[in-house]
């Protein structure tokens, strides 16, 4: 049950994007921004909701794991047990050398920024990264460090059926991130 | 040294905001709408301060723990010895009860948001606090668990000059967030 009273019709961030339409607006631009806009990273959007769905793994938040997994696997042509792999362990995975060190860099921001050191960032860019892939990486993975501290804090319904996140992975990656307070809105306007 | 290639002339997320003005918007937009707008919150400005600088001091990120603690004695009322005592330890700092309960749901975020327990709302409801003054605190702390990491990550420049995040501290409490790529185009276009 939700630490505060929540919309009960809505799982995870959405019913706390319900909730507080005020702060929505900018969290949800972030995430549109970071993952989804095609002119803002040379890392696709599959890429980005990869290193998404990893954080909020090591997160242990089951919501957005969920969420984002889904959504990369449409990313990714419907490879989900890619996605798997890379969250059991992207060493292993068949990616890139060049995502498996920005998935690195992913998991020592996950515990603390200061971890990141200076030979990480070497192998990355070894490995082809560019600066830009380096800060992408880092944000995503830092901003996922709040959007799963703040679905996980408030004690949100994190529903098991996992045909409702592939509903959700399969609607965003081909929509991008709406506002879900303008869908609420419009639902009780009727 | 930074891990990318940053302007040298800006420090901290300040530096980041202008290497990548895409996502300085909402991250700008969000920190804006949870920290300084009155209308967000029935906790004040100096109550989220304290709230973001807590949380930064758990992360023990030197940039935003002096820029927030800055702004903080400012919107107190130049009482920095209150901020210190509050970052040193909550429970014996001369704050509300509320404030206290708050704080220490916010040192459980800070860790993983999971960690928030039923009894742990109990004691903030009980000593006052309301539903949304909850969230906002979930979100205020989650929030700098993203932003600590952003400018930690990446090594971003944190001085050791105190006076400069004086400065800064004391034109944010009054003038609020300002996207600092604005500050730096207008200073470029001259």
């Amino acid at each position: 049950m939700p630490h505060i009273s929540l919309p009960p019709e809505f799982p995870g961030i959405r019913s706390l994007f319900v909730y507080c339409p005020e702060s929505a607006g900018p969290l949800n631009d972030l995430v549109q921004t970071i993952l989804h806009d095609p002119s803002f990273s040379t890392l696709t959007p599959g890429e980005r909701e990869l290193i998404a769905t990893y954080t909020s793994a090591l997160n242990t938040c089951k919501y957005c794991t969920s969420t984002h997994g889904a959504i990369a696997k449409y990313q990714l042509g419907g490879n989900g047990d890619l996605v798997k792999a890379v969250v059991l362990n992207p060493a292993k995975a068949e990616i890139s050398e060049k995502l498996k060190a920005l998935l690195a860099i992913a998991a020592k921001v996950q515990v603390d920024g200061k971890n990141v050191k200076a030979e990480d960032i070497a192998l990355a860019k070894e490995k082809g990264a560019t600066d830009k892939e380096i800060h992408d990486t880092v944000l995503i993975a830092a901003a996922f460090c709040m959007y799963n501290r703040y679905v996980d804090g408030l004690g949100t319904v994190q529903p098991d059926d996992e045909a409702l996140y592939r509903e959700r992975g399969r609607r965003v990656a081909r929509d991008g991130y709406v506002i879900v307070s303008e869908e609420y809105l419009a639902s009780h306007a009727k």
